[in-house]
């Protein structure tokens, strides 16, 4: 199984996180998304959205989408629950991540970190966004120490992806000390330095 | 089971979609996201994310996130492929959904329909990202009926709900002819007037 993805990518990180936790091998492809090259006709060829993580089996099927990748990885692990219901929450987390939170946290940090762009030409609300969703986290995570089930599940593992990154965005997680704990929790749990 | 929705949601319909098929019995509340119904300590005792559709079900616990709901009430039904990667292909696509297509074009119909406002004051950019997520499920159904596995699937469901609104939004169909007769498949399939 071949991972083509982004050293630097939140979303690509699930996917290894998912491997490195289960002891899935991989080859990882390093792809250069600022040398055009999720936009070749061989990339688009493997996933037409032209997005990374895009992941290769060796059978010749590709997969896309960091959260779909992360829940074929882990069928039949301890990493989804077998309760039906506990299953629904954490996959209604991977939707969350994908819609209210990656897209202020993430989208955010592209700007401030990787293109180094000042703070008076990044758009205000995301800021705003990024810090309603950190609230949500943090609520929920005040009487918990994971987000689903009391254990470590996949939505633990989507959403610290760009958590841990939150300072790069520009966002203090002091300001929300149950999801600071939180992270220390789960890059514990994975073995990640912080 | 409660389903807290507003009625020209895309997003609430997919849940409709999957009740109205699966013969699943539900009690719908409208909420009306502009008197702030979503923003009452209630609703967000309910889901501190403070969006539709939230589902309650009869035993007390909520559930959000129309695409994991759907997922949940559809376990065990011929919506979810049996063959597991079919069904990470299916939740490829609802990934992708929520952050590819929903982002521009529910986003751009809520600009343009709902709130009225002139295509001036609405950011140029969903436009060229709409298409562009057209143009990926163009060239999917170009040699297909349906977008996993030649049967109708939660897939097919979550995209279709803002796709057969997308004129609503600005765009024309009639330039993306395999998704024009594939709406029509699927609301023919679900029994919806077109």
């Amino acid at each position: 199984m071949t991972i083509y993805g982004n050293a630097i990518s939140g979303n690509c990180h699930k996917v290894k996180f998912v491997c490195d936790r289960l002891g899935i091998p991989y080859r990882w492809v390093e792809v250069d998304l600022s040398k055009g090259e999720t936009r070749t006709s061989a990339f688009l060829a493997m996933n037409p959205a032209g997005q990374v993580p895009t992941v290769m089996f060796d059978d010749g099927r590709p997969l896309a989408q960091s959260n779909a990748i992360m829940q074929y990885l882990a069928e039949g692990s301890d990493l989804i629950p077998t309760d039906a219901f506990d299953r629904a929450l954490m996959n209604q987390w991977l939707f969350w991540e994908q819609y209210s939170h990656e897209t202020a946290i993430a989208v955010r940090r592209y700007y401030a970190h990787i293109l180094k762009k000042p703070d008076g030409e990044i758009d205000p609300s995301l800021i705003e966004k990024g810090k309603r969703a950190l609230g949500v986290m943090e609520g929920h995570l005040a009487a918990r120490q994971y987000f689903v089930g009391e254990k470590l599940t996949l939505a633990d593992l989507a959403l610290v992806a760009y958590t841990r990154l939150s300072h790069e965005a520009g966002f203090d997680l002091a300001e929300f000390p149950a999801v600071k704990d939180w992270v220390r929790r789960i890059e514990r749990d994975l073995g990640l330095n912080s």
